[in-house]
């Protein structure tokens, strides 16, 4: 049975927006026509510290009763360092909206995420798909550990960066990029495919108050708690968007790496990250010079760059998230 | 009657689409009505080295019977690196197109252009209006050369840098910029009202064979003259368009400068130049987070981005390359 279905490691800092990701992904894999197994999520210092990120994680697939999927508890620094405390002005102080859910009680695994990444990739060789939805540190530790990474895993969907469009911790750094841009540099490096979910799609697509009062209409444990949460990442988004909403940034790189959505442009093209102290710091350089010509082919180049969707993300996700 | 006419230097680096912006100055130039007063032209070193660009220029404005304007030539190498040759593939080996124009014989005065640039600017305080289309080392010299320039410029147009679209150079810079980022970092930090032009412009904006053709059937000696040049440029293009065409870089900033076309966006915005030896080295970071919410203002800023344009610039172009 396990050998049919498709197995999948995320690594995230939930965070708001991360716990729209697992809710969409908890909810895919509770379709068993999908095929979708979570053999794995770990938690990485972003928006929170990996070790709140883990426990928020954990009381989340709780709410599904999905308590089965081992949590570990990633790195807590950046790589050369500090961790400066989250961003508690965008996601709470809890990282959840500063919602209460109830305390799963559960605990962490005995391993770190890095290791149950290596450990996950090599005993579903060639087969893993990872989707990283926070920084990359948990991931370039992982690359450290076990240098032939990219040959284990069959595909890494991230959500990070900004291609076209300004950053949102800089002119044109994206967060979770910025927040280890040394991780990120070795990351994109790395000789795998990578499909990068930026800001670029992320910003343009999403929620609502109609969407979020849809959520806690539906009474379902999870809908309803991040329908809960999103009262407070509205509120952080009015100094964005100018109104109460929020950018669907990590949901969406979910259902990217899930294939539920048309990509309209998302050229294969090299990426760098900026890793100097420059005013680029956390930049993902991507080389786009070919969008005048269709973007022509370019030698060495393993990233695709998901620049625009053929529709609107925030219907999807919401049916996904309302359905059994 | 000078004092009635509003003063213009140039500084340039001739160069095809340079031609096309002093072809078009001075056919603003030639309508008394518009009192426009060209009153120095300087080079650098850039599409073609100072020296080249300074007599592809003396031949431009000779072939319409402007020997009066005074032409110096500005700095050879870039701050801190040495001129690397140009861009003879771009440019052709004599910077307009291998094309052949009459020799003036005319000469360059007897002081460097960042020289010229302060005397002017002293001579016409507060009135001096800059146009910069080259790399911007000589305005970087010029403000070494007297540290008040801001305040005796009225205003600075300059063509470079890439806002929000791809560089042309590098994946996020464009030439103008790269080829002295540091005299960029300089002149984008010094405390002037800077109207910038960036490739998010330039590139939409084209000539097309039917356009060429028009010129070279006008009989106008400048007119037939660049578009035997455009010939040249066309063929470079077809690589980054994917057929026949040119970018109207230089001479969009100098319809810009002159308040000739309708701006469509153009926001405020604060602009830092990469300086760093990292992949984003020649950058224009413009903060252009403010794209979500209408640009509110930001403090301390004093660069004008010009995002897009009302109307196609081609047009405007050639009616002013074709009237008398």
């Amino acid at each position: 049975m396990t050998t049919a279905r498709a197995p999948y490691y995320l690594d995230c800092d939930t965070g708001i927006d991360d716990a729209l990701a697992i809710a969409y992904l908890l909810e895919a894999a509770a379709d068993e026509s999908r095929g979708i197994d979570i053999v794995g999520i770990g938690s990485v210092s972003g928006n929170v510290s990996a070790a709140v990120g883990a426990v928020n994680t954990l009381d989340l697939i709780a709410l599904s009763g999905r308590t089965d999927i081992p949590v570990a508890v990633g790195e807590h620094h950046p790589q050369g360092g500090e961790f400066r405390g989250g961003a508690p002005h965008v996601h709470g102080a809890n990282g959840i909206g500063d919602v209460e859910i109830a305390a799963s009680g559960a605990s962490v695994v005995d391993e770190s995420a890095a290791e149950m990444l290596v450990r996950l990739a090599r005993e579903h060789a060639g087969e893993l798909r990872v989707i990283a939805i926070g920084p990359l540190t948990n991931i370039a530790a992982a690359l450290r550990l076990e240098p032939g990474l990219p040959s284990l895993v069959k595909e890494l969907t991230l959500m990070g960066g900004a291609a076209a469009v300004p950053g949102n911790i800089t002119p044109v750094a994206e967060a979770n990029i910025a927040n280890d841009a040394d991780a990120a540099a070795e990351v994109f490096a790395a000789d795998w495919f990578i499909t990068m979910v930026p800001l670029d799609v992320t910003m343009p697509n999403v929620f609502l108050e109609h969407h979020r009062q849809a959520l806690i209409d539906s009474g379902r444990p999870v809908a309803v708690a991040v329908g809960h949460m999103l009262d407070y990442y509205f509120e952080f988004y009015v100094g964005v968007y100018g109104h109460r909403a929020s950018a669907l940034h990590d949901p969406l790189a979910v259902a990217i790496a899930l294939g539920d959505l048309e990509l309209k442009s998302a050229p294969v093209v090299r990426v760098l990250v900026d890793d100097t102290a420059g005013p680029g710091r956390g930049q993902t350089v991507c080389d786009l010079r070919g969008v005048y010509n269709g973007f022509p082919e370019q030698s060495g180049a393993h990233t695709r760059v998901v620049l625009a969707l053929e529709e609107d993300f925030a219907p999807t996700l919401l049916a996904r998230l309302l359905l059994a």
